[in-house]
């Protein structure tokens, strides 16, 4: 390889992760982006690939809300037998430089952020977020989700997109990233801030858009309700810096972690387009009233990008406010995870440091040798959806990648460069 | 008293300042709801009273400013022989339920917030927050400064209170307040996250006001580019929690801290509205390029007021971001700051909870009595102004109450109970 050593790439691996410069520049319908969103065809969330049948509840529930949203079928039963006849094609998000929250059901209509990191050339896609509650993301698809995502495309996004446009250059999200770490947000479970900085951005472009005031009002609106707003544009973010990251084809550092309901996959620098898998645990946390653990759906959706990248749980003293909403204790509990976390990665994000950790930096490059040699695996905070179609969203929580997934990469990573495994 | 003990009365206080129920109803000309404010009078910060002769150097300037903004002088000289002949009257603002940062200076056309606490039944004022740079609470008096001024006066204020009237209940600042700390505010030198709160809150009735756009879009920029907007809201809402305490006449809890530039005046529950004074102390901190500690003028401003109600520096622990701001250290220095000031409080105000201080309240309640016998002075974060007047801010940092106020406070109180003194 053209580096002298596995940490030297590594090295490399990290500084495109770290110098990436990523800037929000559009919203469009997904088909203008990713022309393998013919009619027909469905991005989900995790690694390769799952046949419908093989879908959790809420992914199946996604799929459902997709086909309404579309008009592919007027009623559940019509689309669910799309699907089962086998009329629809899948492919993952991550295929496709995307990113899709819990199912990351992503149908060809639907507004996606473009997020271009200037360092690497590269794009990121990603849906809009569409607040909490009955929401597509958890697998609910009920009228009220598909007249609000008929609104997210008919009004929200392009509203979004010509005040985008009217930024010129769009949103400096290093720059945006950079405060809201300093105001308590780990980019996963809790957005509070980045939103509000984000819409503190907007707000002025979005005057001067010509929207008629009776929908701008409702933009605004939901922009000021929706205080994870901002998750998918950190998905995107993160995907943006990690497929920059990618561009190093060598060394050890994870570069992708998602799951589709029933595998964790992780991809590797040094193991190119692989998915390394393994079943997925569950997420332990707290629930809303009229729920337990046993309504919770095994771990789902493309979000834990943001683990890759080394916020969201990683960063978890960032945010000790987030350690009680996923049932995770309180402060020396959130120093203990970025503390844990720091142990399997190999370096730290200066651009992005966290006051409560004494202005250390995000941990950043998690190393599949350090994973496998400490037992220590990357630590996610999650929604938590439930495990039948059409409920929604029934808690937050935190869940473990499995070790298992780390083990065959690593295996695979000794035979590229030809070392022999104990 | 009606009190079994100072003990029982001082809960009694504290029961006042946890329970206020602040509401940002209006801002409106000074003088509509402050009727000493005719002609020829202005607000001044601190302990009264003080003359123009023996004013500091920014508060000097704020006055010179107030003079040009209210065209009752067209230059500088004019303004300054208004002042030398004695033909302005000087009210301090606490004097009629106002508060007033750095300088205090308020004249009868300046806007004012109206913070109504629905507990206490009364109301507090303080000026609007005019950004950073040269601004006339820290002394400048530039056409800059007097145009801002005006804008303020003619566009912003007047926008803002139809979006006030539109939001029909005002805005309930608790709430904001309880999310801010949260978000690493303390609400004296960091309110970044408050200021977005509050414009997420306010845009959407902004845009109801039929302000013409070009202007609706220069008061959305402001309050975007405004991160201490929120200080001067901050400071009336904990006037209004205070003078709600100060309903309470009996006991050993300060009710306000404030500084004229030369004098640090308390005034304690027990004790009425007798001032009790000492020569203050001058700001320690960070400079901006091109300043030294040199330049500082000492101790001056209402703004302590944020900490007489717990937080500013009280609740350093909540805002590690801040302690470096003012040159007092990382997250150990700023949970030692907390822990200190909790020692001469009486309890911790539980609808304030810090997520970094294991979602332990905010210090509340400053006991005379706890501060005279640990010899721990309150600490206050405070912006620095140069010692000169015209120049503005140069700075930021911290400063403690001198002790000598609290220890005379203490006499007058043992005397008023009947407490022989050592």
């Amino acid at each position: 390889m053209q580096y002298q050593s596995i940490n030297e790439a590594n090295e490399a691996v990290v500084s495109k992760i770290v110098n990436s410069q990523p800037y929000l520049v559009d919203v469009v319908p997904a088909y203008t982006v990713i022309p393998q969103l013919n009619e027909k065809v469905l991005l989900h969330a995790g690694p390769p690939p799952i046949a419908y049948a093989d879908m959790t509840g809420p992914m199946q529930g996604a799929c459902i809300g997709a086909a309404l949203f579309e008009e592919w079928a007027a009623t559940e039963e019509e689309a669910q037998h799309l699907f089962t006849s086998g009329q629809v094609t899948f492919i993952p998000c991550h295929h496709v430089q995307a990113v899709g929250p819990m199912g990351g059901i992503t149908s060809k209509n639907m507004p996606v952020f473009i997020v271009e990191n200037r360092d690497g050339g590269n794009r990121a896609y990603c849906t809009m977020n569409e607040g909490i509650g009955k929401v597509l993301r958890f697998g609910a698809y009920s009228e009220e989700v598909i007249t609000r995502l008929r609104w997210l495309r008919d009004d929200l996004a392009p509203a979004l997109s010509k005040a985008l446009k009217l930024s010129e250059n769009g949103i400096n999200l290093n720059v945006l990233i950079a405060k809201a770490i300093t105001m308590g947000d780990e980019f996963h479970q809790r957005n509070i801030a980045a939103s509000a900085l984000l819409m503190k951005e907007l707000v002025p472009y979005l005057l001067k858009t010509n929207t008629p005031v009776e929908k701008l009002e409702k933009v605004y609106k939901f922009l000021a309700d929706t205080d994870q707003f901002f998750l998918n544009i950190a998905m995107a973010t993160c995907k943006s810096a990690m497929d920059s990251a990618r561009q190093i084809q060598e060394g050890s550092i994870v570069t992708a972690m998602t799951r589709n309901g029933r595998e964790f996959g992780i991809r590797v620098s040094g193991l190119g387009d692989e998915w390394f898998t393994a079943p997925v645990n569950t997420p332990q946390g707290l629930f809303f009233t009229g729920y337990t653990q046993d309504d919770a759906n095994p771990d789902i959706g493309d979000s834990a990008i943001t683990e890759t990248y080394g916020v969201g749980a990683m960063a978890m003293i960032a945010a000790p406010g987030v350690t009680r909403f996923v049932g995770a204790g309180g402060m020396d509990a959130a120093l203990e995870t970025s503390e844990s976390m720091q142990e399997i990665c190999i370096s730290s994000n200066n651009n992005l440091t966290i006051p409560t950790w004494d202005f250390a930096g995000t941990p950043v490059g998690i190393d599949i040798r350090k994973v496998v040699e400490t037992g220590i695996t990357p630590i996610i905070n999650t929604g938590i959806a439930h495990k039948k179609a059409g409920v929604g969203q029934v808690g937050a929580g935190t869940v473990r990648a499995p070790l298992a997934c780390f083990e065959k990469a690593l295996v695979a990573l000794a035979d590229k460069y030809g070392v022999v495994t104990k």
